[in-house]
């Protein structure tokens, strides 16, 4: 037994938690709305400040006043959720998914993506995943004796006035750099949470050649599959030619019907991914809650007749115009995004006191966190220092940004981009 | 990359599933309600045939409403429900449970159990467990690394016709020869599933007393802490002198509040046990899902001056009383369970045919594969094997027993317990 450490730990706790940040104080926690003045308007987090649909909580209630919609799921998910997810993806992966073996509820996108790597990684084992990336990822690799390794997606040249998220770039020649013997994943992340970048068929063939080429597992990220603007189409790697048998791709049910709290995803892929993933999932959770599944089982269900996800685009253009406007005013530089509900505003001009009373959690982290911090302090709107999705070498790329969220009613926005007005005094 | 060895596995699954059962047909699946006949009863899963009371479910409906309570909560919990934890639990541990650093809220009992391993197991790390087992405990160690160490609970001797779970004992010698320089962890079930043993003071004072001279973290699995029988007192090894710094206790809603597909559990322990546990379910499921922890927070606020647990235990003391009158008219001994919701009959004398169709899923299993399988199909009520509890080389002691779950309507025991005399003329 090794002895203990730390005087307050009788039994140490395990390594695993001392790699990849796990103890670190995360970036959610630090700019929670409990840390911030009360008033400060949190576009930090990506929740919603909206209900679900009034339709889609109203099957929630329905499934409460039932008993088995009360009790455990089978661990692959319930059956009316499972039959929902292949109504209404089979057009889209344009096959006949089978509810038995090609899909998996589980509790969250979370849950889902790390009951891939339980399944799949051996110690040492690599995971190539693109920067910035969702931060979650880290951890859940090297929980799981996997060793991260990190791409980078090329911001916009300074000469880009007004950048869209396309013009964030993956170079495929340092992709291939980057697989070893001991590779075994790709994760592809489309529409990008914190770019907003929807990834070109192009750049999705180009992946796939090298996923097909050294024989790797590809986990598409696709929470934000149904947030894609101006028209922008969403592609799917496991679409393409070969790629079926070796793509994992992932959806949310919050992200989906504003309930980031349901805690309901799922994964959709073949028989050989979905098995090993489902007994790990079993396992961690044994099953997702009941109720919400039927309730997000409902919303699949009646989106379609009801028009809902386009309604939805309609909403968060409308939202996303707000704060783009209001950073035009500015003459702020910032990423216009063709998916998800982020807005990476360029900050490197925005001027701080440097002896601004900041907390020891931002000190000694990237100039975002101080940026950050002052503007949710002094202007009242937080945001994310975006250096956090980018591993410790590569930190300064990410320096330059704070991510804003735009999954907010328009009222609040509208008075955030008020606020941020204030911000021009700032300005180099 | 090592090569593939299943066609149909174009990149092989870790190894970690080549442990602990994971990739078997669970027990569950074998006997689930879609194997059997329609109008089987069954009383194999544990979960209950009846819904959540009304007072909880509005609760979860009112929490719908809200738009907080249908986003992400806290990694810890929401507070609403921490404070309820904190409120209920303080006196029954005799200290003011601190809300941010002593509670944990986890995407059910066995979510945050699955945690614990995350947090502190290091590979080789040994965890003791007493056979019969809780059966996701194996695969949730060996998934982290673990190895599982056995140690028997005695089963009530040949001569006792009228055995309680009283009379199944451990022996603390054997105990203290499992222990290694590599023991990490002991897991102790109160009240136990599948035997319905309450461990006494002196049972816990000697496991504890041994947690103490080898610096062993004591998980603690008392989700059946509010189903005791006969007046018989839970007792929480943590209140042991010495012992509340190395345990870490589980609970759940889904047993306290009949709602199973829920998945809101808890874990209550000192902040050097809690704090690494929080950094691991943040990242495995980053919260639970919020309208139930609502609801869940709701039930504990509301019990005491609705006498809830105490009319809960008069009901299962009822149910209980079903099933034991039913074998005790046939004669076949069994153990009544001072706790939670099974019992545990001896099948030994129960003949059935060796050449009866059986599915190729119970075949090469214990005898009590084949004679719950025999039961549920012959008699019409199913029940679980109690050998699936056992690992491989104790398995033939499981072999004797047939698990049923009593956690079912009076309406449906009655009628399970009428078939269940059928058995007689299967009796030797």
């Amino acid at each position: 037994m090794s002895s203990t450490q730390d005087r307050s730990n009788l039994v140490p706790f395990s390594s695993r938690l001392k790699e990849g940040r796990a103890l670190a104080e995360d970036v959610w926690s630090i700019y929670n709305v409990a840390n911030l003045p009360a008033d400060c308007i949190n576009l930090g987090q990506g929740y919603m400040n909206f209900a679900p649909p009034k339709w889609v909580t109203e099957a929630a209630n329905e499934a409460l006043q039932g008993v088995a919609e009360n009790h455990y799921s089978h661990p692959k998910g319930r059956m009316r959720l499972r039959q929902a997810i292949k109504n209404h993806y089979s057009p889209k992966f344009n096959r006949d998914l089978d509810v038995e073996s090609e899909i998996l509820v589980t509790s969250g996108a979370n849950e889902g993506q790390y009951s891939v790597f339980v399944a799949f990684l051996e110690q040492g084992d690599e995971v190539i995943m693109f920067e910035p990336f969702f931060d979650q990822y880290l951890p859940s690799v090297t929980f799981n004796g996997g060793k991260p390794v990190y791409v980078p997606l090329h911001p916009p040249s300074g000469d880009s006035k007004k950048p869209t998220s396309n013009e964030w770039t993956i170079d495929l020649a340092e992709l291939r750099r980057a697989i070893t013997t001991r590779t075994k994943m790709i994760i592809v992340n489309t529409p990008h949470n914190p770019v907003g970048k929807v990834f070109t068929r192009q750049e999705l063939e180009g992946i796939a050649a090298l996923a097909e080429e050294f024989n790797l597992i590809v986990m598409s990220d696709e929470v934000y599959d149904c947030l894609t603007y101006d028209g922008k189409e969403h592609l799917r790697i496991a679409n393409l030619p070969g790629m079926w048998d070796r793509t994992v791709t992932v959806g949310s049910a919050g992200k989906a019907f504003a309930a980031t709290g349901w805690r309901v995803g799922w994964l959709i892929g073949p028989p050989s991914i979905i098995r090993p993933t489902l007994a790990a999932t079993t396992r961690i959770v044994f099953c997702t809650n009941s109720p919400l599944q039927e309730a997000a089982a409902a919303g699949l269900e009646q989106a379609e007749q009801r028009g809902y996800f386009k309604t939805q685009i309609a909403e968060y253009t409308e939202r996303r115009q707000i704060l783009t406007e209001a950073f035009d005013k500015l003459g702020l530089t910032y990423t216009l995004p063709e998916g998800s509900y982020f807005i990476l505003l360029d900050i490197s001009n925005v001027k701080f006191p440097e002896d601004y009373p900041f907390p020891k959690s931002v000190l000694g982290r990237g100039r975002d966190f101080r940026a950050c911090w002052f503007i949710a302090l002094e202007i009242g709107v937080s945001s994310i220092p975006v250096s956090e999705f980018y591993c410790e070498e590569h930190a300064n790329i990410g320096e330059a940004y704070a991510r804003f969220a735009f999954c907010k009613d328009t009222d609040t926005l509208a008075k955030a981009a008020e606020r941020l007005q204030k911000l021009k005094s700032y300005i180099q």
